[in-house]
């Protein structure tokens, strides 16, 4: 029989307009609006943030505007932002922009509530913060709490790739063990808005990216033990699978259309869902190394190993399910169009002592290995790092 | 574009033994608990309560059971369960039953947030409760809030059919408006505990009901305008229309296997998501005078219309894709599995003069009449009726 948990503790508006559409959502938090948003790239227009100042203009809401967000926020980045935060007294927090800028504003909003702990204690164990709710091993049992931080907050992507904005993590670059780390305490928006508007802005490079990122939200649960037995992130996974099939082509060729970028928004709040309920697993830990030593971005780095990770699998069942669901008849084929979507954009050198070493690292995060449904050896780990990354082998 | 909102507040663990394997969650609550429940049918055993029974008294939880919850809750019996919460004074609450139980812990929580004020106002208005989020048209837009109760409180389901168990839903018989209504806040429950095994002691006629009524939660908003533009609405029915297909033959045939139940359950479950995201429509508003004037069970009394009010659909398109996906070829192929399943439960009479009188009652819900997709006259209302209760109209 089948036992597993569900909890989406956020609450969302899908659409076209649906910032400006929700008034109240917004007045009934407060007067006062603390705002985290990045820099964005040269060109690319940041209409979701002119949407919020418009809005809480007409709102009569107090705001300031914080866009010193990083790509990969240290956890040093998260206390500085928290500072600001404190200083500014607001009554709640929104925050406009990708993964970095959500994620930076939700470990702020942790270290908030606990003012005097130690920041790494505070966002990695449990100690602080008691999980309410049991967890079976591999996270599958486990309901989290709605928003752990001091102040409600509201998530606006910029990107679809992240699934931040609805899920509980906040991926961060940890100083004191030299990797990326996921936060321990799940840490939810109250409220998101996610117009697919927003992410038409994106460069090429960041919109395939965060693609490739969110479908491996979908997928490594779907086809490794995160979805043992939880019918909700098969079901789940399978709908974005199908609309992933939609827009893949497309994606590629670097014609999204309006009805694309809906699509794959949605995709991406569904994949978020899955990620949620059951966890990302291998490639995401493949991809921590490249981000936090060679400076790729999360969804690249994670992205891009998601086509040869299926190649270590003996039984392709769900992987061929998956696949199939997504418009590719075998496993060559969807790693063929990984290299396709992401090699362009990779700009780095590796060498193999460096492979080495990120295969000790990761096979040494027993439970990201534990989450690999068959035997997993370290060769398997190097292999898939091999082959992912050959063209920028050096040595 | 798309538009729509999505929000389902209540966390839930679903599986065999849930309740157990989550102690945490009910200690987290607190050391005093008020359980609804009911009297069961008899020869049939209530191991929800059992089960609950026994986690409390090994976490040293106190507890006191109030097992006078009655079908079809009247508002009456609300406020008199309220009292008894209010002298008891408990931490939280626990509903253990099927949707009048559920219904009645939700409606008593709340007034007992508000005390002073007028009971009908309290439930059936948005005055005293303020919606926090915006409301588009017929409620495709919403994002209701989480738990307005006094108390947290965990759900228990004992039939899979309510869906009341993860929904923001409790529909009460108001005597003020001599019919049944829906309260206007929405009541979540906190946690929900859906163990497949609770639901097999109950007797066909039970069963055989809230399956339809549950089915109703998912197909209602899927074929009217409760899913226009709304994704989630449209994914989520499509996963329980597939899973209602693998168990309709062994309900017909008083054959449910263990699994069967489990797969029940899981449709339930996941109906009650579209329900609360896509609200019911047209057989559900046609039901409630059935339970009021009759005392038909709320499940029977909806679940019965649901095939004779498909012959009204001028475009078929979405009415055959759903009901293909349950593995009928037609729709009267499913008209006549409803009758076949309900039918020998129905044990009234009905004259044309009252049929009239509901068609009118009907009829003047706006609001109901306007989630039909197509122009719907007071004969098709009528028509609905006349072919569903064809053989129990006596004049």
């Amino acid at each position: 029989m089948k036992n597993f948990a569900f909890s989406i503790p956020s609450a969302f508006c899908f659409g076209k307009n649906c910032v400006k559409r929700n008034p109240e959502v917004f007045s009934s938090l407060g007067k006062k609006a603390f705002i985290f948003t990045s820099k964005f790239f040269p060109g690319c227009k940041n209409y979701a943030l002119q949407d919020v100042e418009e809005l809480l203009g007409e709102l009569g809401i107090e705001y300031t505007v914080y866009d010193e967000c990083i790509e990969n926020p240290p956890v040093m980045s998260c206390v500085k932002a928290s500072k600001l935060v404190e200083e500014y007294n607001p009554d709640f927090l929104i925050a406009v922009g990708g993964g970095s800028v959500i994620d930076t504003c939700k470990a702020a909003n942790m270290l908030l509530k606990y003012p005097g702990h130690d920041v790494y204690e505070t966002l990695f164990t449990f100690n602080i913060i008691p999980n309410r709710v049991t967890e079976d091993i591999l996270g599958t049992w486990r309901i989290g709490p709605n928003n752990n931080g001091k102040y409600p907050f509201i998530s606006i992507p910029t990107t679809a790739g992240t699934g931040s904005e609805i899920t509980g993590a906040s991926v961060l670059d940890r100083e004191d063990i030299d990797n990326k780390a996921g936060t321990a305490p799940f840490l939810f928006a109250n409220y998101s808005f996610i117009d697919p508007r927003y992410i038409m802005e994106a460069p090429a490079k960041l919109n395939k990216s965060t693609a490739l990122d969110a479908l491996g939200h979908g997928l490594e649960p779907y086809i490794d033990t995160g979805s043992r037995d939880n019918y909700m992130v098969e079901a789940l996974g399978e709908i974005g699978f199908k609309l992933f099939a939609q827009f893949k082509d497309h994606l590629l060729a670097d014609a999204m259309t309006e009805e694309d970028y809906e699509k794959q928004a949605l995709a991406c709040t569904i994949f978020g869902f899955c990620e949620t309920l059951g966890q990302t697993g291998v490639p995401h830990g493949l991809g921590y190394p490249l981000t936090h030593v060679k400076g790729i971005p999360h969804g690249l780095a994670c992205g891009i190993f998601e086509g040869e990770y299926l190649k270590v699998f003996k039984d392709t069942t769900k992987v061929m399910r998956a696949l199939n669901l997504m418009g590719f008849d075998s496993i060559d084929e969807f790693a063929d169009y990984v290299h396709a979507v992401l090699d362009q954009y990779v700009d780095i050198t590796v060498t193999r002592a460096e492979i080495d070493e990120w295969t000790d690292t990761f096979y040494n995060t027993a439970w990201r290995v534990a989450r690999h449904p068959e035997p997993f050896t370290p060769d398997d780990v190097k292999g898939i790092y091999e082959r992912t990354l050959a063209k920028f082998i050096v040595d």
